[in-house]
């Protein structure tokens, strides 16, 4: 049963944080929380009722499994220290990370995997797991049906994903969320220096995502570029190179790969 | 008051067939309903119970308000086929475009102004005008107020925007609604080519846009390109470079874009 394994978090940051109340939630046993800063160790530990260590000597090497919720680039550093830590035991070892390869952490342990939850994370805002989507992977078939079944205990949305797959749906979840919001964040700029409220456009945000929870967003184009209103773009460049020369580029690119889309 | 003037819509496609059931619905009178097309004429005044013309010498030359919900491109030619149908009247012209200056209605008309829905339409989706913003505009006080309060009867979203205002706005809904979107398909196309399901990114694109309706998107900042992070920066680009060439330079430019609002 997956709710008999102990699990050591490793990182109380974003997502430890929330993972660690998630899976205490679900009745998973955390026996033990490792932040080097004490106010985060402390801080999740008191939340889910463990004991929490700050350097890796105290981390107890008793666990089944480790959950290595920290940082891309810290990710080797930690599962170097961890190993040298576990000396002759072979406990499961996952990394949350989206970014990063499963096959880093083979150099250090027998067994490996990742267990990612893919949704933007801070820990004032509270989450709610149910609606996030795991994607779990593991080096031997027992452990990716142990990361299944845990996963489950938190959201039903579990998918197994290998490296490969997880790399391109990194590209794909910085196009949908940091590219947009970055669009979101340059309408604001125009809307602040014409005089006009930012929220004129959210019923049209709200529209625009709300459609492709029901068709595909390849059937779902519209706008001057899908149309070839030509006459609409030129204005709009012209406009943008007088005023926004940083946004001339952009939407040129944008228009030219709508165009794209239609051949 | 509002109510007691005598509309004639000019275009039964998707704007105005959502236009003339919401005016009806107000209690405003749709005197008539215009369209070359006899089956998107009939469509839309057998739904609200009013008369229809498919020819401009049989539109009435006796209403009060004259709305013309075609295309960017026929404004000009139906503004100048209805003036001389009204020779010696004065009653006021409108149009529903956002990619059109209100000054395109000023040779033919003395009293014009824009009643302009921001939203997408589409005939076969049910609109719910209580949340689409709508953007006035008028050359005359007197006829500001009056679009101002026949709106009103359709939606609590009424902005009073000018022409220089309304043409920046469109560039930003193109930014935020055609442009995510085509983010959208992209990631639809990645998931499709590497076998993950594409609805996989809902719970992040959502939370994406549930997050800028309580913070600005400036805020709200996240991923490689704002930490900074080279190493998964680079990675992402070479993949994208083998596998998705045209894809690179957008990566590329919208990173780039995420960086120097940094600054």
């Amino acid at each position: 049963m997956a709710s008999s394994e102990q699990i050591i978090l490793i990182g109380a940051g974003n997502v430890g944080f929330h993972m660690g109340q998630a899976l205490t939630k679900a009745g998973l046993k955390i026996h033990q929380v490792f932040s080097r800063s004490e106010t985060k160790a402390l801080r999740l530990a008191s939340t889910i009722n463990c004991s929490y260590s700050t350097s890796f000597e105290q981390i107890s090497d008793e666990a089944s499994v480790y959950i290595l919720a920290v940082t891309d680039q810290a990710i080797p550093k930690v599962a170097k220290a961890l190993a040298s830590r576990l000396k002759g035991k072979k406990p499961l070892v996952v990394h949350t990370s989206g970014a990063t390869p499963a096959t880093v952490l083979e150099p250090c342990f027998e067994r490996y995997g990742v267990f990612y939850p893919l949704q933007t994370f801070s820990v004032e805002q509270p989450v709610d797991f149910q609606k996030i989507p795991l994607l779990v992977f593991a080096n031997r078939s027992a452990d990716l049906e142990w990361l299944q079944q845990a996963g489950a205990l938190i959201t039903p949305l579990i998918y197994h994903i290998d490296d490969q797959q997880r790399k391109v749906l990194h590209i794909a979840a910085v196009m949908v969320n940091n590219f947009t919001n970055l669009l979101y964040s340059q309408a604001e700029r125009l809307s602040k220096q014409h005089d006009f409220p930012f929220e004129l456009l959210q019923p049209l945000i709200r529209e625009t995502v709300q459609k492709i929870e029901r068709h595909s967003p390849a059937d779902m184009q519209t706008g001057p570029a899908i149309r070839g209103d030509e006459a609409t773009i030129n204005s709009h460049l012209d406009f943008l190179e007088k005023n926004y020369p940083d946004l001339k580029e952009l939407y040129q690119l944008m228009t030219q790969l709508i165009r794209d889309t239609k051949n």
